[in-house]
C-alpha cells in the first residue's frame, strides 16, 4: 500500500488521478489533496478519500472548508506555503503534482528533497528550474505524467539513455494548425478553448493552440531525458494517437500509442515499474483508419522557436518564457490582447531580459517576477 | 567478442546479417556459414569472413567448394546434417537461423540444446515444433529476427509478460489486398513476386501475397510470447512502417517502427539487450505523411483462418500447414496451380490430416512428410 498526495486534485489531471486511485484502492491510499479555491469540490473529495491533510490556497475560503469538515480527522492547511506543507505533512510516498504554473516549483523541490516519488504534471517546475530540480533527483524519482513525456519514458524502457538518437514529440497542432497565418490574429478565446483531441484546463488548452505547450514540453523533455536541442523533434499528428516516440541509435523507433486518456500516463507514473489493469477505451486502428503527420510550422507558430531557444541557451530563459506566457494567456482570455500577441509579447520579454546562465533559485524567481511585470507593459 | 554462425548466409536475411556483422566487427566474429547450393557466393563470403566451418547442402557442389578453398583453414561440411554440424562445430555463441522452410528445425533444436542463443528468422521451426523447441529454451535464449516478432519483443521491454493484453501484428497486405476477390484466381507468379514494401526471397514473398506468411507469424508469436489465439490480432498496414505492437493491460500500446530494413531486427537480436549504432534510413513521418490501417479480410485471404486454427488447436496442424504450403507455393511458382488454390489445397490437407494433440518430434516430421505427399494429390 502506497500513500499518495495529489496537488491540484480538483483540476483535470487531479480528478483523473483520483479516478485511478479509486480503481486501485488496494494499492494506494490518498493522504493529501489540494486545490487553489474550489473548496466545496475539495470537501467532497476529502469526504470520499479521507486524507490526513488537505490544502486550500485561498485563506478566506479555507475557513469555510474547515467549518464544513469540522469533526473529521482531516487537517486543513492554507496560505502560500500550503502545497509544500502537504508534501511534508501527508506522509506521501508519491506526490502527484497537478497544479498549473509556477506555484508548483517549491512543492516539486520539497518532494524530491524529501526522497519521495514526484509524479510530475506541473511541467513549469522543470521549465523554470530544471537546473535546480533535476540534480536533486535520483534515477526514476521524477516520473512524467504529461502524455508525451510518459510516452517517451515508456518507450525508453526498450533501450538505454546513451542509445537515444532523438525523441519525436507529437503535437495535435491545436485547433488552428491549418488556418491561414493572417487569420490567426482574429481568433477568439472561445475558438481557442476548443481543443481537437484532449479535454484539459483553460491555460493548457490555449498553450496547445499557440504551440507554447509544445515549447514548454521540449524544455521539460530536455531536463527529464538529458537531451540536446538537436535530439528533440516535434511532429504534428492531429489524431493524438501516437503520444510520442524515441528513435534509438540503431534506427528503431519505439512509440507509445492509445486513445487520448490521461488516466493511462497518470496510472503508469503511480504503478511504475509495473502496469496495472485499466479499463481504458482500446485502440482500434482499423476504425481510426489514418494517422497523419506534418512538419511543424515555426513561422506560423513562433512559440516553438522560443522553446528551442530555451533548450539551447537554458539559464533564465525558461522561467522568463513561462511567466510571461502565463500573464499573456490570461490577458488573451480576458480579451485584452490578440491570439498572435501571446507569442510575440513573450518573445519581446525574453529579448529584453537579463540572461543568467546558471541561475540559483532566487535568480529564477526574480526572472519570473520581472517577466510578469515586464509583459504588463505590453498590455497597456 | 562473440562468435556467430549464420545458417542460410547467401539468402536475403543471411546477407543482411553479414552486413550487420561487417559493421560491428569489433564485437562479432563469423565462425560458421551455410548455403543450400550457392557455392560460389558462399566461397566469396568465406574468403571475406574467414569462418572455421562452412556448409553446403548440395553434396556434388560441395566438392567444387572444397577445391576452391583448398589451402585455407576452412572446413567444408555437406549433406543432410550439415546445418546441425555447423551449429555444433563452429563454436558459435549465437546462431542466426536464416534458412527457409522445415529444414531449419533440427538446427534450431541443436542450437537451443547446446545452450547457444538462437536468432531465429526460420519461423517454420516454431510453426512445426513450437511445443518441442520452446520448452527447451531459457528466457531470452530464442531471439526473433522476423521484423514483426522483433517489434513485439522490443515493445515487450516496456512491460512484463503477464501485463500483455494482446499483440497487434501488422501486415502489408501484399500486392493484392485491394484486388476484387474474384480476380485473385488469375494473378501470376510475376505479379505475386512484387511485394509493395519488403524485398525478400521468393517463398516468403508469395506467402506475403496469400497472407500465409501472417498465418505462420501468428503461430510463431503464440509460441514465442506464450499467447492465446484471442490475444493475437492482425491489422493490415500497407506502408509497413509500424512493424507490430503490444497492448498492455493498462491500455497502453507500444509500437516498434522504422523504414523497412531487415538489418534493424537482425542487429537487435545480435546485440540484445543492448543496441548498437546502425546507419539505417531514418524514419521521416512528415515525409511519409499517412499511416493507414484496415481490418484483414479473412474471407478473401483464408490462409489467415488456417493460422488461427493452428494457434487454437496446436498439435500437428502447424507442421501440416507449413509442409503443404511449401509444396503449394512451389507448384504456384511453377504455374501448376492457381494463386487461390494455395490456401484451398492447404486447407484440404489440414482437414484430412490425422491430428495429434501433443506430438513428439517423430510425429511432427511424419505429419510434415505426409502433408507433402497428400498435397501432391491435389496437383495432378
Amino acid at each position: 500500500m502506497k500513500n499518495v498526495a495529489i496537488l491540484g486534485s480538483t483540476g483535470s489531471i487531479g480528478k483523473n488521478a483520483l479516478h485511478v486511485v479509486r480503481n486501485l484502492k488496494d494499492s494506494f491510499r490518498v493522504t493529501g489533496l489540494s486545490s487553489h479555491s474550489q473548496w466545496e469540490f475539495l470537501a467532497r473529495q476529502a469526504e470520499e478519500f479521507n486524507p490526513s491533510h488537505i490544502a486550500l490556497s485561498d485563506l478566506q475560503l479555507a475557513g469555510k472548508l474547515k467549518q464544513h469538515l469540522s469533526g473529521k480527522q482531516i487537517e486543513v492547511i492554507s496560505g502560500n506555503n500550503c502545497l509544500k506543507e502537504i508534501v511534508l505533512k501527508s506522509e506521501a510516498d508519491i506526490v502527484v503534482s497537478a497544479v498549473v504554473g509556477a506555484i508548483g516549483l517549491s512543492a516539486a523541490i520539497a518532494t524530491v528533497q524529501a526522497g519521495k516519488i514526484l509524479a510530475l504534471a506541473n511541467k513549469e517546475a522543470l521549465v523554470m528550474a530544471g537546473n535546480i530540480v533535476i540534480p536533486l533527483a535520483k534515477k526514476n524519482q521524477i516520473l512524467p505524467v504529461d502524455s508525451e513525456h510518459s510516452a517517451i519514458f515508456q518507450a525508453l524502457q526498450s533501450g538505454r539513455q546513451n542509445e537515444i538518437r532523438r525523441i519525436i514529440i507529437t503535437a495535435s497542432g491545436g485547433p488552428f494548425y491549418d488556418f491561414p497565418a493572417d487569420t490567426l490574429a482574429d481568433v477568439t478565446p472561445a475558438q481557442a478553448l476548443k481543443h481537437p483531441t484532449w479535454r484539459m484546463g483553460q491555460k493548457i488548452t490555449i498553450d496547445s493552440a499557440t504551440l507554447m505547450n509544445k515549447a514548454l514540453e521540449i524544455i521539460e523533455a530536455k531536463w527529464l531525458f538529458n537531451l540536446e536541442a538537436d535530439q528533440i523533434d516535434v511532429v504534428v499528428h492531429p489524431q493524438s494517437i501516437i503520444h510520442s516516440m524515441v528513435e534509438f541509435c540503431d534506427g528503431s523507433v519505439i512509440a507509445q500509442m492509445g486513445m487520448p486518456d490521461m488516466k493511462v500516463p497518470i496510472q503508469y507514473a503511480l504503478t511504475f515499474p509495473e502496469r496495472a489493469c485499466l479499463n481504458a477505451e482500446p485502440l482500434d486502428l482499423p476504425r481510426i483508419e489514418n494517422l497523419t503527420f506534418k512538419k511543424p510550422d515555426r513561422e506560423k507558430f513562433p512559440a516553438l522557436k522560443l522553446g528551442y531557444l530555451a533548450v539551447r541557451e537554458g539559464g533564465t530563459i525558461g522561467a522568463t518564457l513561462n511567466a510571461a506566457n502565463e500573464v499573456a494567456v490570461q490577458a488573451f482570455l480576458e480579451k485584452k490582447i490578440r491570439f498572435t500577441e501571446i507569442a510575440s509579447f513573450v518573445e519581446k520579454v525574453i529579448n529584453h531580459h537579463h540572461f543568467i546562465k546558471d541561475p540559483c533559485l532566487e535568480e529564477i524567481l526574480a526572472a519570473d517576477a520581472w517577466a510578469r511585470q515586464e509583459i504588463k507593459k505590453c498590455l497597456t
